[in-house]
C-alpha cells in the first residue's frame, strides 16, 4: 500500500523558534535527506495534534509551507504526500543505468516524477530572478539605516505618491538610463502593474476603450477589464504595431512595451515610436509605455525611451523593481504627463497605496550612495551571460528545429516550433521530463488566432544557474525530439 | 526688508551621506538652534547651485524635505521662507510678558506664527502615531532575520494574497482578539484600504449601490465612487444604522465601522448588529466591516468583530497595521467570505498588489515570537493614558461649552460645540493660534446637512504627547473663549 509506511513526527524542542517553523523544518530536512521516503503519506492534522498535543494551526500552517515549496502534495479526498524536488540522482543524469521500480515510468526522465507529475524540476519561470545576485547585506544595512534616520517618521504616513527622495532619485537614474525626461512631482511610488493601472483608469476616467500589442500582456489587458474598459487588440506587424488599424480603432489610449515587446521580445524602431506619438497627439489618446525590462539589453546601444521622445505629455511610463531589482519588493513607479501628476496630487491622501516607507527610504539610500548603479552593471552582466548561454544551448541541442525570436534583450526568449504537435502536447512533454515552459497562447485575445497559432512557447532564463539551463535544455531535447527508450 | 539677511550654506564634507541629506540636515540644525532666523528667505536653487557647484537635484530634494517636514514654507512668485516649528519659548508658556516684535500679531499666540500664518505647531491629526511607542530595535531585527532566514526565495514573486505563514498569524490573532473565524485561505493582505476598496469591486462586479454610514468615512466613499460606485447614505440614529432606511435603499452592499464609528465613535449594540446581519441575508448583500481601530476600547470589554457573528458568509472584514502599529508599514488585510476568497485565488496573478515579502516575513516573525501582543498591550496602556489626558483637560478647559462624544474607544475625540460660530471659523481660530483640529463636515455626503450642522470637530491624540495636549487645548480654549488681549 503506497504510502502507508508510517513515521515519527516529533515536536523539536524550543529553539526560539515558532511550532509551525519547527515542525516545518524537522519535515523538509528529513524528506530531503531521504529518511521520509518519496510518496510517503503524512499524518493527517488531526492524528498529528492529537500526538503533539498542539493546536491546529501550527501544523496546518507546516503543511501548507511543505506544499508551497514543494515537498508535499495534496490529493483531494486522499491526504498529503511527500514529493521530493530533489530526489537522488537518476540514470539519465549519471548515466548509471538503473532497474525501474515504479510501473508509471515509460521514459527515464518520466521516472523522476514518479510520485507527482506535476512537479517541475526546471523552472524557466520568467518571473523569477536570480536569488544569488541580490544585495542581501547591503540592503540590509540601507533598510537599517533609513529606519535609523526616518525613526521620527515612523508614526506618519508618507506622502501618497511615494517618498521625494526617492522620487528625485528615480528621476535622476531615468534621466540618464532611460531617457526619460521628467520632475520628481511626475513620479508616483507604486505597489506593482495592477495598482497602476487602477490608479490609472481612476485618472482616465473617460478613457474606455484601450488598445493593446496582439499578442501582448494578458495581465494588464485582465487588469483593464476588471477597470470596465474595452480592450481591442491590434496586431503586431513588421515594424510593430500596425498604427492603420490602431487609427481606425478609435481607441484613446494604448498600452506598449516598445523595449522589449511582450511577449515576442520585438524592439520597435525609432521611426515607429514618432509615428506613434503622432497618432497620440492628433488624437488627444495616451500611450502607456510599459518598461519593464528595458534595463536589459545586451546588443547595441539601449534605445530611449518613448517617453524621452514625448513633447505633448501624452505617455505614461512605468518602470519597475521587479525585474532589476527582485520582485519580492514590490515596488513600481509610474512618470505621469504633468497634467495627471497634477490630477493625482489633487485626490484624496487614500486614494494611492504607496510602498512602505521604510523600504523606500532604503532605495532611497540605495540609489544616492552610488549601490543601484553598482547593482545594475553587475546583474547585467549576470543575465548577458546567461542570455548568450541559452541560446548557445537551443542552438547545439535544439537545433534547426526551433526558431529562437526577441533576443538581444529582457530577461526571457521566445521559441517558435515548425511541427505539427500543438502547445499543449509539447508543454506536457516537457512536464513529464520535470521541465516547465510556458504557453504563449495566452497572450492572444484573438480566440481563433490563438488557437490555430504554431508552437510558440517563452523561456525566461534570470532565475536559473548555468548548469540547470543545460540539463533543461537537454531534457527538452529528449522529451520533445528523440522517441522513448525501449521499456 | 523681511528675509533680507543673508546666510551662507556651505556643503558639509561628505561622510557617505548623499548631498541632499547633508544639505537637508545643515540647514535643518541651523533652523532648530536659531542661527538661521525664523522667516529668513533661503536662497533660490539657482543660486546655491552656483555656489556649491553641484547639479540642481540634491538641493531641490533637501529644499522639498524641509518644506515636508515644516521648517520651510513656500510663497509663491517670491520664494522660501523658514518656519521654525520649534520656535523659542513665547510669553504663554514661559509667563515672561515680551515686547510684540511684529505688527502682525494681534493675540500672543498668533505671533507664534507671525512668519507662515499656517504652519500648525500643535496637531491634532488623527491618522498620527506616537513615534516613540514603535518597537524600532526588534522590528529591524524581525526585518533582518527575515531576510537571511529567506534569503532564497528573494529572486520570487509571492502569494499574491500574502504569505502563508503571516496570513496564518493573522487568522489566529483575529480569532482570540477580535472574534473574527476564518482560516488563511480567507485571509488577502494588502497595501492600504483604496486597494481593498479597487480589489473588492473587482470580485462584486454586480454590487453597483453601496450604503454608507451618514456621516462616514470619506475617504472610502470617493474610493466606491472612483470605481464608479453608486453610494447611497443612511442616516444613524440613536442605535446606529437606520436599518429601515437600509432596507429601502436596496443597497446590495454596506461599509460599516462598528467598533467605533468613523467619525461619530458610536459603537453598534449586539441586537443592530443581529439585525444588520439579517438584512445581509435576506437581500444577499454584503457588509464590509472596517474595524480600523477595534484594539482600542478603554472602557469595558472589547465588543468581537462582526464578522464572527455571521453564519452565512455575508460579511468582509478589514484590519490594519496603520493604528495598531505604524501607518508608514502601508499594510493591511482583508477577511473574505469563502466563496470571494476562493474567486481571488482564481484571478491573475497580479490581481493582487500584497506588500513587499520582506516585511510580511518579518511580521509573521514578529507575531510567531509574541512581540506582537506585548506590543499591542503597551500601546494600549500609552493611548488609555492618553484619551483619559485629553478628555480631563477638555472638561478642564473648555468646559460645558464643548460636549465630548464618541469616547471610551479609538484614537480620535470628537467635540461638538454649542454655539453660533462656524466649523470654518473655529478651525481658523485654532490655526492661527498654531493648533490644527480637524473638521467632522467632509464626513458628510448630504450637503445640506453637512452646512446645517452645528459644529463639530474630531481631534486625535495618538501621535501627541501629553505636555503638547496640555499646551494645545491652553491654546484652543484661548482662541476661542477669550477676548483677545488688548493691543
Amino acid at each position: 500500500m503506497e504510502g502507508a509506511a508510517t513515521f515519527d513526527i516529533m515536536l523539536p524542542e524550543s529553539d526560539g523558534q515558532p511550532v509551525y517553523q519547527r515542525l516545518y523544518e524537522q519535515i523538509r530536512d528529513r524528506i530531503r535527506s531521504g529518511e521520509i521516503a518519496d510518496g510517503a503519506r503524512l499524518p493527517s492534522v488531526r492524528a498529528l495534534q492529537d500526538q503533539l498535543n498542539t493546536s491546529k494551526t501550527p501544523i496546518e500552517t507546516a503543511y501548507q509551507m511543505l506544499i508551497a515549496e514543494g515537498y508535499v502534495v495534496s490529493r483531494p479526498r486522499s491526504g498529503l504526500y511527500v514529493s521530493n524536488p530533489y530526489p537522488a540522482p537518476t540514470p539519465e543524469m549519471t548515466g548509471v543505468p538503473r532497474t525501474p521500480e515504479s510501473t508509471v515510468g515509460i521514459s527515464p526522465a518520466h521516472t523522476l516524477h514518479a510520485s507527482s507529475g506535476k512537479q517541475a524540476v526546471i523552472d524557466f519561470d520568467p518571473a523569477r530572478l536570480d536569488a544569488e545576485a541580490f544585495p542581501l547585506r547591503i540592503w540590509s544595512k540601507m533598510l537599517r539605516e533609513a529606519f535609523e534616520a526616518h525613526a521620527n517618521e515612523i508614526g506618519n504616513y508618507g506622502d501618497p505618491m511615494g517618498e521625494y527622495g526617492l522620487r528625485a532619485e528615480l528621476a535622476d537614474y531615468l534621466r540618464s538610463s532611460r531617457g526619460v525626461r521628467c520632475t520628481p512631482e511626475q513620479i508616483a511610488v507604486g505597489t506593482g502593474m495592477a495598482h497602476s493601472i487602477d490608479l490609472l483608469t481612476h485618472l482616465l476616467k473617460d478613457v474606455r476603450l484601450v488598445a493593446m500589442e496582439e499578442p501582448g500582456y494578458h495581465l494588464v489587458r485582465n487588469q483593464l477589464q476588471l477597470n470596465g474598459r474595452d480592450i481591442v487588440p491590434i496586431p503586431l506587424g513588421d515594424k510593430g504595431l500596425a498604427l492603420d488599424v490602431l487609427e481606425e480603432s478609435r481607441a484613446q489610449a494604448v498600452y506598449v512595451t516598445p523595449s522589449h515587446q511582450f511577449p515576442t521580445g520585438f524592439i520597435l524602431p525609432y521611426p515607429e515610436r514618432k509615428r506613434l506619438l503622432e497618432w497620440a497627439d492628433r488624437n488627444g489618446a495616451y500611450v502607456i509605455e510599459d518598461d519593464y525590462d528595458g534595463e536589459f539589453r545586451y546588443v547595441g546601444k539601449p534605445i530611449p525611451s518613448l517617453q524621452g521622445l514625448d513633447e505633448q505629455g501624452r505617455v505614461v511610463y512605468i518602470g519597475t523593481f521587479s525585474k532589476a531589482f527582485t520582485p519580492a519588493l514590490r515596488m513600481n513607479y509610474m512618470v505621469l504627463p504633468m497634467e495627471l501628476a497634477e490630477q493625482l496630487a489633487r485626490m484624496p491622501h487614500e486614494a494611492a497605496c504607496p510602498p512602505a516607507r521604510a523600504e523606500q527610504w532604503a532605495m532611497q539610500r540605495f540609489m544616492a550612495e552610488g549601490h543601484w548603479y553598482r547593482h545594475i552593471r553587475k546583474i547585467r552582466g549576470i543575465y548577458r551571460k546567461k542570455h548568450a548561454h541559452l541560446i548557445g544551448l537551443i542552438h547545439e541541442r535544439l537545433g534547426p528545429r526551433v526558431e529562437i525570436t526577441g533576443q538581444n534583450a529582457g530577461l526571457h526568449l521566445q521559441l517558435t516550433l515548425q511541427e505539427s504537435r500543438s502547445s499543449d502536447e509539447l508543454i506536457g512533454l516537457a512536464a513529464q521530463a520535470g521541465v516547465r515552459v510556458y504557453d504563449l497562447r495566452k497572450m492572444w485575445m484573438d480566440e481563433e488566432r490563438r488557437l490555430s497559432d504554431e508552437p510558440r512557447l517563452y523561456l525566461g532564463f534570470a532565475g536559473l544557474k548555468l548548469k540547470d539551463m543545460e540539463k533543461g535544455i537537454r531534457l527538452l531535447e529528449q522529451a520533445w525530439f528523440n522517441p522513448p527508450l525501449p521499456v
